[in-house]
């Protein structure tokens, strides 16, 4: 695999499997590690990965479930190519296919009813005015600059089969709304989890869960605590990065 | 005071206060006690307790903030007369009036824009088929047999001021169908805390404040764990109890 300027390639630490990120545009985050250890899939399972920028939820989730099939959708040209050579740099092309494609065009993509589970990791900032460079890969990332919630809450419930499976992180300061939202488009919350940097700090992400068309009864787990103390993480985060002792002890960090 | 069958008087170990409760009917439990603790009062504020049953709430808070006037609405007459009892024990009859009324009719009882504050600790359950005594005060406070959350919040919501607050304890597993009506009705949420039996275990209550016509922006707070382990209460409990440490040592427990 040739490597282009600002490219590095990272072990995911996870079945061998590896990806290509640039350094200059949007590397994943902690986020999209808890999404694809928070997300529950059958064995057979067809994914739809709103948003998949470098594709690590799909292919995070190839390693650790028994989905049958994964499809990445990716607006932005540069990022889906990246995205692909990560993809046959894994072996994968059989089980992943990236699509570049306008997530606010999901369903007409791929017709209703056509997955199991839809997973995203949005962009969490409603303010677009202002933005420096709303074209820049980072800022599409984290900015709602070409799409909103209701767009994916919208596509992922038009796009699942009834029963089907939401995942999604997102900010607590907002979660009122995607709740709003979900429960609007008939994605009934079913599960959640709460993160929080510390155990005394507020939570700064929400794991949610929803079922298309699912009764109402929420479950809140447990709450997920990143940091046992000051620059040392919690077993849990350990065991999410399945990193190895050896890791662990050189004091190796995931990226958040 | 004289006691009248069933009836017991507690300390409410905080500000010399205590309250009558009778064995046979519902006693007040955690949650009334956490809500009062949770709820953020402005000196002189004028707060209505929707459903008071025993007026814990409202004397609890009476002892913990500097709120100017409490009413606590009651539609049950002998627990009306019963919290009224409690009050006068108190010497707390210029601080707070029980209100023998349905919550139903909150707003045309006071009118709208009346109170800078709600407090609610609802019924939880929501089926009431096969309730073997619906009349039961028990059965009252715990499903939904007189009112629904609908009411409460519609209520709620009526008679807040602009910018007035909302506090409500409830169960996590309704936590997205509250979250629907208060942002319906236009209280939305602001402060949310989860609360957990041990750090390891699902949520089973949420604390959560609202505001009327507030804007989108919602903090949940770090996560309230209520046992360190078996029979062991963690300190934040120890300290929303306000026991002191022979209590603490003694073993004594709350009602939960």
């Amino acid at each position: 695999m040739e490597l282009r300027e600002n490219e590095r390639i990272d072990d995911l630490q996870c079945g061998g499997y590896r990806i290509l990120q640039n350094t200059k545009k949007f590397c994943f985050g902690m986020d999209a590690v808890l999404l694809s250890d928070f997300a529950k899939v059958r064995p057979g399972a067809r994914v739809l990965d709103l948003g998949t920028g470098t594709g690590v939820i799909p292919i995070l989730m190839a390693a650790k479930t028994q989905a049958g099939h994964f499809t990445g959708l990716e607006i932005q040209a540069e990022m889906a190519k990246m995205a692909r050579r990560s993809v046959a740099l894994n072996g994968l092309e059989q089980k992943i296919d990236i699509v570049e494609a306008d997530l606010k065009e999901a369903s007409k993509q791929f017709g209703g009813a056509s997955f199991d589970v839809v997973t995203c990791n949005p962009p969490y900032m409603e303010n677009c005015h202002g933005l420096k460079n709303p074209e820049d890969a980072k800022a599409i990332a984290r900015h709602e600059v070409l799409c909103r919630l209701e767009d994916i809450v919208r596509e992922s419930s038009a796009v699942l089969k009834s029963g089907g499976h939401f995942y999604m992180v997102y900010r607590p300061r907002r979660l009122a709304e995607a709740i709003r939202l979900m429960t609007g488009y008939r994605i009934e919350p079913k599960r959640m989890r709460l993160v929080h940097p510390y155990a005394q700090s507020e939570a700064n992400m929400v794991l949610i869960e929803g079922s298309r068309g699912g009764g109402r009864q929420l479950r809140v787990e447990r709450p997920l605590i990143v940091y046992r103390e000051p620059g040392v993480y919690t077993e849990e985060i350990y065991e999410i990065y399945a990193w190895k002792q050896e890791t662990k002890e050189s004091g190796r960090r995931p990226k958040s």
